[in-house]
């Protein structure tokens, strides 16, 4: 017979959301429990599982998911103390140990969450995953095995490492969209004009590693366009900008 | 009855070719001639169309197009002042009166032409255009629009700006893209951890404008996690990249 494992989320935000609706999906997972402060946030979850905003009313599962605030963690989790099961949060910059349960783990699925979306589809998504005990793990392997293709173990210093690598490659990425769109209309011209070129070198990473992806007047050493475009550039934070980024560049290509 | 154009092409690199192949996907445009230094680098067109190395054996047509090095464009361009017809360059950052011809326009389009591609799609890719005579700019937004769906007017100075915009939202940010797999690596994790995120980001923007997309800690104001990212970056350039960045996002953010 198929495993049968119980899961309770807490927290009512585009994370818990998002996980409770995966578990549904699996006949094998049974949502037991969801429980936030305030109960309006999940009651859309009334009519498929029990859903509170009263501590007291909690019940014991295989394994409890906090989907809350960073902050929030630690203190939550004192008063799930008394359980004996696996409780796991779900942050990327929190170090599991500030759990104070019996049995703690960590369940990151490292994709931006907006709230937007209404159906995720955690296949591709990677799932990083830690526990305190070797059996926890294995458990959180199996769960996490069930939503992704990518399940990774990873400690509490690797997650960290790719939390802020996603702030490079997604966070400051879009920022420069950002001042891309700003030159664009300060010289009458739509961003639109420069979608399909921020496709195309995504796209192209997926398949080529970035470092031989670069293009562009840096990497050519193109001294003489480097220093018109600065010229160019009146805008004090684009200028500090452009330049760092164009050194950075020359530094990493220097020698070849 | 449809036009029917003659159109030459100078030069033998990536947008030489790609365009004269898209030339002849069109039977109303006739590939006069290709000229490049070296027969080698177009050979490959030589039962396709007249090719030369011998400047003394240029024909006239309705349109050159000299796709040729920035640097090269200006002195070239002297060589062929005793044609009548218009003759246009193909690059962002060079201004129209540099060349010495008669007539004279732009013909840009804005993609990054990698050598690995065999084909380009033109269709999605926008083309701006330029010329000194309105009789000429109707003439190229004819021939852009065969190409293209998205057939832009732009001014040099225009044509310098989405040439910086695409160093912001391309080549910069291919280089935050090296610096997310740099500390990756660095932590024993693959890059194919954030593939995914940075498809989502890029597919994000063509929808959602990028100062509506934007998220991470800086855009939360997360002082906290913010300085636990500098503290976990010893990369001296890693650190002074997430610092001016993160302050950029906390500037445009400041009053909302």
């Amino acid at each position: 017979m198929a495993d049968n494992f119980e899961i309770s989320i807490f927290g009512g935000g585009n994370v818990a959301t998002h996980l409770a609706q995966e578990i549904l999906k699996h006949p094998e997972l049974k949502l037991k429990q969801m429980y936030n402060r305030h109960l309006t946030a999940i009651q859309g979850f009334g009519n498929k599982t029990h859903i509170t905003d009263d501590l007291t009313q909690i019940l014991p599962a295989d394994l409890f998911i906090l989907a809350i605030t960073d902050d929030a963690i630690e203190d939550f989790s004192e008063k799930l103390a008394k359980f004996d099961n696996l409780t796991v949060h779900t942050a990327g910059s929190v170090p599991m140990n500030v759990l104070k349960t019996k049995r703690k783990g960590v369940f990151y699925p490292f994709q931006s969450f907006s709230k937007n979306k209404k159906q995720i589809n955690f296949q591709n998504i990677p799932i990083l995953i830690e526990a305190a005990q070797p059996k926890d793990l294995k458990f959180l392997k199996k769960i996490g095995e069930k939503f992704s293709n990518n399940v990774i173990e990873a400690d509490s210093t690797q997650r960290k490492a790719l939390h802020i690598a996603g702030v490079f490659a997604a966070n400051f990425v879009n920022h420069l969209y950002l001042q891309a769109s700003k030159i664009l209309k300060n010289n009458n011209l739509p961003f639109d004009l420069v979608k399909p070129l921020i496709l195309e070198v995504a796209q192209k990473v997926q398949k080529i590693p970035p470092k031989k992806a670069q293009t562009g007047p840096a990497v050519r050493g193109d001294i003489k366009v480097v220093n018109e475009h600065l010229t160019f550039l009146k805008d004090e934070n684009q200028n500090k900008i452009y330049k760092l980024l164009t050194q950075s560049i020359f530094k990493e290509y220097k020698n070849e």
